[in-house]
């Protein structure tokens, strides 16, 4: 029964002049409760969460909500539309090379200042007050007298409306890919409230994502705020779920995968009046540092024979390359394995690699995570 | 036990100076019998023919042949190594556009004169002559005096090896797709011999390809003379052999694949002393004029609801169209049907589309094929 | 004084499912006279054309008209958006690789059973019923059940307005290029009213453009009747400008382009109290068979040594290929001649060549054009 | 009379399974002197330091060198040879979007360590042992057991052979460009040897490039010496040398630039028999920082208004942004100015731009520099 508003905005302006708009869409609560931020396609071939916030505005439709929800589909309307034979040219920017998801802002120079001035500040004021000092920081980069990169400006564009928030989800996609999540480590124990088996630990580093640019301001408060003899709370909590399999839509998977994000937002007391479970299963864990990508190590044609999601151990056959060519000689077929054991999460779109192009991507150190409640 | 021999040759020049280089495998048989040319990856992105190729060499180094095969894998070194993100943009030259398969050579102009002087020759003088002919006028293309395109040198070179053939096998794939045959009207007969239940029937047109390029002057030959009143067979047979979904190998498909060519091949008397038989499938066929794409009739994300190679009825939903923008409004989800019984044999490789994409490609009117012996 | 009017027009939607839409101008006349359609930028980084509409909108504004102007720039709404580095890819479709002006419509399968009707009908009402038939079989071929790719759409919807003019200038670029014009055969004498010092001259056949599609049905119908044995003036008159090079904008050379422009549409009758006169230059024309494509003989990095628009004798420097890996040897310079003639037009727009790539085009058998009056 | 001796290595496979391999011109002196290394076209669209490398093995041939060189033409077999229409894709890799520029290896971990040990060594031992670490180090990293990305791969090769050398000078250009030259600040000095106006004196910071690859050890080691209290000369001199635009060569401008280097390695006694003196002109120096990007502020067509090379007042036109389909609109045209004086150095390739692209790069606080001897 939820009242789902719409609205565009303006996050640039094509080489013809007219604006690049992106459609919003809002859901307020009638009571109070977090504030909640999703964003999906924010790489133009991950077509996926747009078909999982089709499945939670279906939801949403029927519930009530605390707090409010702010909803942006396809947030990029340059990588959504930049076509190269059948395929989305998504992941970089097509003029500068720019990850779309490398661009995002964070600047705390004005922490210390701020911890000082607040030590004694009620948790409410400091929240509030801390979020005012990022808007500002924000609002500041924005206004550089040169200009923006195309990039950084949809990246602000839409950071202004995640920093508003408490609770941010951005939704990706692999190139070939099994389903797992980006957890901060302080986050951890949330894992198990997500219907994903495979998670990843990331530190407290801002390297240009929104997830990062969203959760370490806050984690480093915390942090400054303990090292003066203050324990905090990090007050904000940011995941990038990861769907699947890029180019490609399925509504009826993307239930499961509304599922998934029901149970989090259940368990943050975002909805109302419903409940959902997180599902019983093993997950496992991997610290960023762990997640290896495997490089090709030649050139050539693969068969990707590691399915995603099992162990393999150390030895097996992780891939084969055919090298045609070569036929009559010994190095015809050629089977790549691992050192040690390894989860594969995702591999190349493609079976034609250059030497070097990224081959799988592997949890090399891996553990169990606790059950949730 | 046959021996296979291995050439590079080059079929144009890179940027940097270097030669554009493939490799050919030769097999000669102890006993006449005909010459068969064989290619693969003309399209970039179409790599299964390579991994078909592999087990091919494989069953031919364990018998004998008759006749000769010239076979060669990653026909464009241009194309398979031309990269846009993970995928491979390989279906046209980057530089101009044209689809790679479109650039070969047919005049026929000669031809009334040849035939003139040949209405009383052998079968055998005639086959020699006009082969003969057909070399001079390719050889007379490639000397043209303001040179050849990038595109049209590669195929002439290739064609200048396929021309000496009896039987062309074009090994290509879709970019989602089942396996499907092109079968030229008058060898339609042939089609049961390969493991292939869909079968394209294509007329005596030159409309750039390669199996085109080999057949039509030898049944444009054919049909001359019968005006003239003698009754010539055609002597020449070429397929273009769709074998599944680009950018994977699967060197197990592959073996498949290749007792599907084995089998044709020992029809065809290549093969000694094994035999391969077809398998027993119901095959349809369907004319080239009723192999219809059906084009994207909106701009969205879509996701492909009619499996490949069953019969879908008129009104059964083809596609569905997701425009998460328009939530709320009437067209957020748009269901796509034809108007009459259709085959889908392949569709798009991304959910991501402008209206105007190539959504389908389906057997219009389509027909069951006779079994063959 | 004349009012210019601007409207949109969708022609196709994008994957984010929004509307491609292009900005038309109108400009009516008080008196009666030609109608004029003018288009450019429909290869997306041909972009002095807008800045040629800019300065004709501007001297619109200053005069009366003599019947109606529709004038679009920017045609090309996906083209002109398509990045690959700084620059524009924007000649092809990015997805299929066709040429975007390429896919017009010319249907003439209704002709002999017009001129039958028609064979007495007065000028005016062939005029008015031979376009009425055209509206037709486009509107015929938008409504394919099959739907219609996405290059299609465009060039439909830009010809849907296209048809109705008796003056259709299409704004083109080359490359690297001089200023050229693509004029029929039969309009070789107007030729002389712009100021353009080379012309192409094409013959009546439809290879896709927007030139063609317009002037070839009419220019087929004259032939028609004059077969019939009824004189009859071709009612149509189409011209592709060349102005120059792509990927810049110079509004100053613009104010040149324009003057040619309202030379010729003065000659017509389209402006009413000013006058231009062409100017005063040799002009050069060639047949489009005689227009030669010289490809690169090599792969390499190549110095254009020929200016445009000036006889290059034979046996003289066109260009000079740079092979630096051939250092030491004989052919790490290489010069390319001609063997006869010609007047370079435009050449690639790149230095770093591959074996087969557009080298030059150039007016190989070229004659001087006689003076306009 | 300095022999030139040429070789190839492989700096990685292609798809096809072939090696990607480069040329390597190697002279030799007859006396001791430094080791210098040049490379160019690590940018596949950045051509004319292959031209340059022409003229100056042309020099070569005629002189004694002292010491060694090293020069590596088209030292990016995968950038030269990508094409996106008549233009090269050759700024990032197409698979992963990294600058091509920005993947070589600096990792000092060692360094601490390494000064504690030769705090009191020759200047000749440090220089021998600390050139074995930079070896060691480099060599690790190439060893990883996940291994390199194709970027890496390629400039891991080229650094190999750039870490052994004294004087290493990296051949770039810009998109549309003026020369420009970019000097570790240490070495300012050395400016006034090139003939080259603008120079851009960069900090001791590593951010991928290969001149700071190779001096950035050095400058930090002379600075551990320092606060050790032992004076140290920074040993290592390496310089970006931006040639003017991209995409063409020019064999007589390359004398000229030719002429620039040959002055700097007279002025550094490479050269024997033989004196180059540096051109009379005034020089301008930037610091890193104050070498501003302009962002497009809107997206449009724009026109180039500001020379390069020439001081800009501020307030004075820039660029000039035609907005077509505005026409009619209060800003159809825009202008483009600067707060404060700067000096245009390079734009954008296109004149089609989207809000945010690269404009202008300037110098932005510029000053004098001191005239060399």
């Amino acid at each position: 029964m939820s009242v789902i508003q719409k609205q565009q905005i303006s996050v640039g302006e094509a080489i013809s002049g007219h604006d690049h708009k992106i459609t919003i869409f809002k859901v307020k609560g009638v009571n109070p409760g977090p504030k909640v931020y999703i964003q999906a396609n924010l790489h133009g071939a991950e077509l996926q969460g747009n078909a999982v916030i089709y499945q939670l505005l279906e939801r949403l439709s029927q519930i009530e909500i605390c707090g409010e929800m702010t909803i942006v589909p396809q947030a990029n309307p340059i990588g959504l539309n930049q076509k190269s034979g059948d395929y989305t040219y998504g992941r970089f920017d097509p003029v500068t090379g720019v990850n779309w998801n490398r661009m995002y802002h964070c600047d705390l120079s004005f922490l210390d200042e701020f911890v000082g001035r607040n030590i004694d500040a009620s948790e409410q004021d400091i929240k509030t007050r801390f979020r005012a000092k990022l808007r500002e920081s924000l609002k500041t980069a924005m206004a550089n007298p040169f200009g923006l990169s195309t990039a950084r400006r949809l990246c602000y564009s839409l950071q202004q409306m995640a920093l508003e928030a408490d609770i941010v989800l951005d939704l990706h996609t692999g190139p070939e890919s099994s389903k797992h999540l980006y957890v901060p480590e302080y986050a951890k124990a949330q894992a198990s409230y997500f219907n994903i088996p495979h998670v990843l630990l990331i530190p407290n580093e801002f390297d240009g994502a929104l997830d990062e640019a969203c959760f370490v301001p806050w984690w480093t408060l915390s942090n400054a705020f303990a090292e003066k003899g203050r324990q905090l709370e990090v007050m904000q909590q940011s995941y990038t779920v990861e769907l699947g399999s890029e180019e490609m839509i399925d509504l009826e998977a993307a239930e499961h995968d509304c599922d998934s994000l029901m149970s989090y937002l259940s368990h943050m007391n975002v909805l109302s009046g419903c409940h959902y479970k997180p599902l019983n299963m093993t997950r496992y864990g991997c610290y960023l540092k762990d997640y290896k990508i495997v490089y090709a190590p030649k050139g050539g044609l693969v068969e990707y024979k590691a399915p995603f999601g099992e162990v393999l151990p150390a030895g097996e056959p992780l891939a084969r390359f055919l090298n045609i060519d070569k036929y009559g000689e010994d190095d015809v077929l050629t089977t790549v394995t691992l050192p040690g054991d390894a989860i594969p999460i995702l591999h190349n779109a493609s079976s034609a690699l250059l030497q070097g192009a990224e081959l799988y991507k592997v949890f090399y150190q891996y553990f169990e995570l606790p059950q949730g409640d």
